[in-house]
Parts: C-alpha cells; structure tokens; sequence
C-alpha cells in the first residue's frame, strides 16, 4: 500500500455507537479504516457507508491488516464494552503499532482503567486518550460532543478530525483538550451524573404536574414544547415533549403511559455518587436519581407497600390529583423551580471559573432569590400530596444548607465529642476542645430538672 | 513460665479505646497481657490497672513475650489505627503466633481489608476475627456493643470473654457471632452509616425547634429529656437533652452554642454510602448526613453565600423564627417525626427477618401512617422557612416513593429509548421495545401542535 492509499484514522468496535462515529468521521472527508471482530459487522458498516455515502471508508478484517492500514502516526480509536473488552482489544492491536501511535478509548470507562492503560501502552511508546462521547447514536453519527483526555500529543494528532466530526454550536465545535490522565472519562462520567439528576428532575416536574395539577399527556407535551422555546430550551426538555406526543401502536393511548416504571443504567451515575463522597462534595441531586432508579427496580416491593400501607390506613387522597390547585400556577412554578438547576451554568463560569458554587454567581443568585418561593411551594405542594419529589428536595436543601452561616452542626460535633472524645472547635477561640458533658449535664441539672 | 501463670487473652494497641477494653476484660475476671509499641503506654495501662482494680493484667514490652505470655490457643485483641498499622501489628505478633492462634481486629476497618487478611493469615494456620466496636470510650470500659466475624472457631474460643464483657441488656449481652469474612466489620459500617443518619434527624429537629419554633436552650434540653422517657427513648436523645444543660466555662451562655458549626468524621459514614450504592440500596437518610458533613466543613464559603444571597434579595424571613408558629404543636410534630425513624426497627425484623422494608411491616406501616400527617407538617413548614431538613426530606421522600406502586420513571425509560435506544419493558406485556420516538412525535404532532 503506497502512503496516499492508507487511511487518516482507524476506529475498532462497531456495534451501533462505533459504526455510526466511524461513517460520521468518513462523511466530513477524513478516509478511515474500520475493523470489528465479527466480520459482519464491518460488512455492515461497508454497505452504510455506501448507502449514506458513498463515503471512503475501508473494512478490514484482521488486526494486523486494521493497523497497517492507517497512516503513521497512527490514530485508532475503540469504542468497546469497558472493562475487559478494551484490554483484549489494545492487545489485539498494539502488537502491530509502533511508537508515537495512540489509542483512543471512546467508551464509558472507569478513569482508574485509563490511567493503568496510559502507563501500560507507554512501555510500548504508544500514546493514550480516554474520550467520553455524549449524545447517544444520534449525537455519533451527526455530531456528538468529545472529551478527550490523556496525551496531548495526541490530542493534537486527530485535533482536526474531532473539531470537524463533533456537534457545532454557537461557540464552535462541541470539544476540547481535557486534561491529562483519566480526566476525559472522568469529565463524561460527571456529565452523565448531572444528566441522572436532570432526567429526574424532569420526572419529578411531570409526576406533580400530572399527579397534582391533573394534566393530560398533551398537554404536557404543550408545556413541555413551550419550555423548550423560552428559558428552559435543552435536549432533554425537548424529547420529553416529543415523547408526551407518541401514541401506542399496539393499544388504543399513549404509549408513555404504557411503559414499565423501572429504570435502567449503566453504571456512570453510580461513579459519580461513589466518587462525590470520596471527595467529599455533596451532590444531593445525583445521589437522589440513583437512589429513584434503585427503587424504581423494586417493582414488586413497591406494588405490595402500596397495598399494606392502604390497609394500613393510608387515605386515597395522599398521591391523587389535588382539588383546588390553580393549574396555571402550578404550572409556572413547577417552571420556575426547574429553571432554578437548568439555567445559565456556562454564563456563571465563564464569568468566575473559580466559582465556589453556582449559589454564589451574583446573576444566579438573583435568580434563585426570585424563583425560590415557587420552588418552595412547588416541594411543599407535592409533599402534601405525598407525591415524592426527591431531586427537588434534595436540591432545595443543598441550597438552603449551603446558604446558611450558621448550621445546626454544632450539635453534632458536641454528641461526637461526648461519646467518642473526639474534640471540638470554638466559633470565638481557636484550638480543640474537649468536655465531659455527662458529667457536667447531670451537675448542672441536679438543681433544675428533676 | 507455667501455664497457669499465663493470661486468658492478649490486647495489643493501648490507645484509650483499648486501654479501656483491656481493663474492662480484666475487670470481669479474665487474666489479660498488654503490649504497645510506645512503652508509656503500656505503663499508664499498668498503672490504670492498679487504681481502678486492682486487676489481673500484665504488661509486656516486646511482641515475643507478649504473645508468649498468652496460653494457647492464644486470642489476641488490635486495637491500633485501621489500614497500614493493622498490618504491621500482624506481622510483628504473627512471627511468634502459631497454628490455631487468632488475632482479633477491633478497629473500624473495611470489610475487604479484613478478608485479604483472613487469607493472609490462613496461610500460617492463624484464625482471624474483624470485630465492630461500638459504644466509644465509655463503652469500651463498661460494655461495649461487640459485632465479630470471620472464623466461628476463632469466635467459640472467646465467646466466654466477649459475652461477659460486652453491655448487657434485657435480652442478654451485646454480642453475636455475625458471620464468616469481614461481615463484622460490614455490619459495624453500617451501624455507624445509621448513626450518622440519627445525629443528622436529631440535628434538624433542633434546627427546626430552635429557628422555627424559637425554643431556647434549656427547653430543648426540657423537651429531649421527656423524649427520651417515652417512645423515643435512645442512647443519642438522651446525650442530646445533656449536651444543652452545659454551662460554658470561658464565657456566659451554653457551650453548645459556642461550637464551631463544622461536623468532623471518620470513613464509615463514607464508606456506608458508597457501599450503598455499590449493591444498588437506596440509602438516601445517611447519604443526606454525610452531606451535611461535608456541607458543614465548607464554613467559609457558607457565610460567603449567605451575605451574596442577602445582597440578592433574600429577605430575611427566610431563615428566621416564624411568627404564629403553635410551638406546642410543633414540638409534638417534630417528636412523631423522629419517632417514624428511631422506633421499634428490632420488633419488626423479630416479627418478620426477611422483611423487605420496614415500611411494610403491619404495626410499622400503621404507625408511619398515623404520624405522616405530622412529618409533612414539620418538613413543609421547614421548607417554607427556608430551613433545611435534608435528612427528613430524604427519609419521606424515600417513603413517598418506596410505597408507590407507579413512579414516573417510565418517563426516564422513554428518555433512555429515545436517545440511547436502551429499549424499555411495558406494564401490558413482557418483551424489549425500542421505539422511534423523534421520528413519530414529529409526525402525530404535524397536526395537533403548530
């Protein structure tokens, strides 16, 4: 193969994720070669490529002939199950790089993975990115957003073909270098935390509205469509619209109403809540979605506490369509409180990107002081109503405990140190104090409380 | 030396937790040898011995005639900082152990730790026990709460020891052989994971008592006391009424309001949450405490957000005694709300051990609807207040969702097919659907939406 014939990037692994990353790299001009170990899947992605294209994509069927196939220094990105399969792979493939080629792992990976691979490829001189890719099948093929992290070298290599393959915006094309090591995976898996809270949130905003103010499925595909035009416009309010409007083919309805209430996932959020509270960061939110989508499994558990807490005399109207709720209201509340975690984060940052906490942004401030009351009533409505609301509480309490000088922890460090010796500070001297509480309580009660 | 001139039981690591468990197990009557690194501490034992006792215990100051003043099979208590240093107490006592011997873990150490160390130590014929210590120093001294596991052989041989020594209640000594592996330990992890969960709903119900009802220090301490002579009788309510009799001895007022407002911790708490959500249990009450622990710490940047917040219009109200609060009423509010988490937990699991929830234990269900009524009470005035109760918040948001047999995670589902095609169940029939959502909303709205 003379140097003009071999391809400017290669891409191994092409289940739908990979197929669709690969055409989308061949359609903005870059030639690729693409491999998969069964066969049928390259055979598949050759006849895509024709059919969507023609566009200059190459199938390859051995490893050895994958590698070699691509121009030096070579650039291949995988896009495996994580874990295991992607170990398999670099070892299928390394065997034939050379030094100053790299992998680019485009899956949902464990950033410690990353980290060993990057030190296990650089015996080799192989270079390494861990890459989150954000936006489904949809976002792969079309223009998805790219976080690659690990050497910038090899960042710098496929620079151009990222810049034209993610998805553009406003402000440019949807990547950037994220830093070294893991970070790019770490980054995606955060994404995908904040993505749990958004969908739950956005749960929690259709279960009170249905729930509580009584509103049908279209129209909350109107409200939800309206939200998508003004200050709530995003992805995620957008299908939820859209998914509002799908009536069921197989039965007479709509086919949201039909779907099992058990959520699935693939492992990211629960990193995110792992990973928070290594760090000791409070991510409430997040930690609330997880906790819903592990109670959403227990179907049958739920379907029996229902039916023992009804015997137990839990009245009808706890969880049933409040009379007296001033739709209209409701509606722009439960906006309000929405708008409170969806809005204008990007601003913030750029304005201060050392931000403690978007709470602290002044515009952002602003805006919570405005919308908070709604926030308030549309938690204190929903409790009430025993409709739970877990994000929207979660949140509002992170914010009501983040805005607060003075916390009730106090008491907590004084039980810690009654019973564990395990000192306290002072809010008007430094140093660390310690008390004999039992003692001195029961001295100093003797006299007034009997 | 003869063998009657050898001790029961060795305890090796003489910080004050094991200072004190060595003089409790002298107390009861079990010759005991201790050892320390630092030789003064094996002296304060000694001499500790003598004024509390006397009892029989004998100090040692090398590991060689430590373990070998042990009859055998020997049992021998660490009580040293979790990680690095168990390891090195194990290996400097392990070169004198011998086949049959036990070395007993005392500290608050990871469950996984242990069980690479039951291994360990198996390779020389050495028995291995991870045990949960509770009850602080007070405890350790005069019956502490013991939760062994690992080998049931190593247990049987200080089974006698461990059940004279621990706290005895109605129902017998405070100890149980938990089960095989590091199951000890597990247990203990969560055990303290539930008590940050307590400290952090007995926090917010002073929080709420105090800021919304206006209660002063010594009612708080009126109020605690009562509790804890009825149905909320508990080691921490009881500590709670003492913690507000303390007189400040630096300056004029109670000490509990001169506290720094920052909660310290250990791990457990940490590792509670992160095991949680590694089995898929929703544990939303402890991941709210750890939280506010690691919200706590962030004091700076608290009283930095609450004076932006001030400067954005938050008015005062928010945060500050309501006026027309019936403060008999909620005092009686915030004692069922407590009473829903801290009541009868052992009565349900006897009736029933492989109940689901608590939430559907019969008389539990019962009570929990008969208190409702009062928590939303309490967390809805809260909220409105501007007070947080996150923990109370987590805990009814947990049972708002555990007792719903429709959630609106069908929502989530949808959202999940439509952008990842992660397919979805149907409550009508069993099998995988994927369905093209965008494709057919675009289409049936054509009409209905313009």
């Amino acid at each position: 193969m003379d140097a003009s014939s071999l391809s400017r990037i290669g891409l191994a692994g092409l289940a739908v994720m990979g197929q669709n990353l690969a055409l989308n790299i061949a359609e903005k001009g870059f030639p690729i070669s693409v491999y998969n170990r069964t066969a049928s899947k390259v055979d598949e992605t050759l006849s895509r490529a024709q059919s969507e294209g023609p566009f200059s994509l190459t199938g390859q069927y051995s490893p050895r002939d994958f590698v070699l196939s691509i121009q030096r220094p070579r650039s291949i990105i995988i896009l495996v199950k994580a874990g295991n399969p992607v170990d398999q792979t670099i070892s299928a493939l390394t065997e034939f790089m050379e030094p100053g080629d790299t992998i680019i792992d485009g899956g949902n990976e464990w950033y410690q993975n990353t980290e060993r691979r990057i030190q296990q490829v650089a015996d080799k001189g192989i270079l390494y990115l861990g890459m989150g890719v954000s936006g489904g099948e949809e976002g792969a093929r079309n223009g998805p957003s790219l976080m690659p992290g690990g050497s910038f070298e090899a960042y710098k290599n496929i620079e151009s073909v990222l810049k034209s393959v993610a998805a553009q915006v406003d402000d440019g094309p949807c990547v950037t270098y994220i830093g070294e090591g893991g970070s790019g995976n770490f980054v995606k898996m955060v994404h995908n935390g904040i993505e749990y809270g958004d969908m739950q949130l956005i749960s929690e905003a259709y279960d009170v509205l249905k729930n509580v103010g009584g509103l049908s499925n279209s129209e909350l595909a109107e409200i939800f469509g309206e939200w998508n035009r003004g200050e709530l416009e995003s992805f995620l309010v957008e299908i939820t619209s859209d998914i509002f409007k799908v009536k069921d083919s197989l039965v007479d309805g709509d086919l949201v109403d039909k779907i099992l209430d058990k959520t699935g996932m693939k492992g990211t959020g629960k990193w995110t809540v792992q990973q928070a509270a290594e760090l000791s960061v409070a991510a409430p939110t997040i930690a609330a979605s997880l906790d819903c989508r592990y109670l959403s499994g227990l179907k049958e558990e739920r379907e029996s506490a229902a039916e023992i807490l009804k015997e137990a005399g839990l009245e009808e109207e706890v969880g049933s369509v409040k009379s007296g709720v001033d739709k209209k209201r409701l509606i722009d509340d439960v906006r309000k409180a929405l708008a409170v975690f969806l809005d204008r984060i990007k601003k913030a940052y750029q304005r201060n990107p050392n931000l403690a906490s978007l709470v602290v942004d002044p515009e952002f401030a602003r805006e919570m002081v405005q919308r908070q009351a709604a926030w308030r009533r549309v938690v204190g409505l929903a409790i009430s109503a025993g409709i739970s609301t877990p994000g929207m509480c979660a949140s509002l309490a992170y914010f009501d405990t983040y805005r607060r000088a003075r916390l009730p922890a106090n008491l907590v460090q004084a039980q810690r140190d009654l019973f564990g010796a395990h000192t306290y500070e002072r809010t008007d001297r430094p140093g660390a104090f310690h008390t004999e509480w039992t003692k001195l309580a029961r001295k100093s009660s003797a006299g007034t409380f009997s």
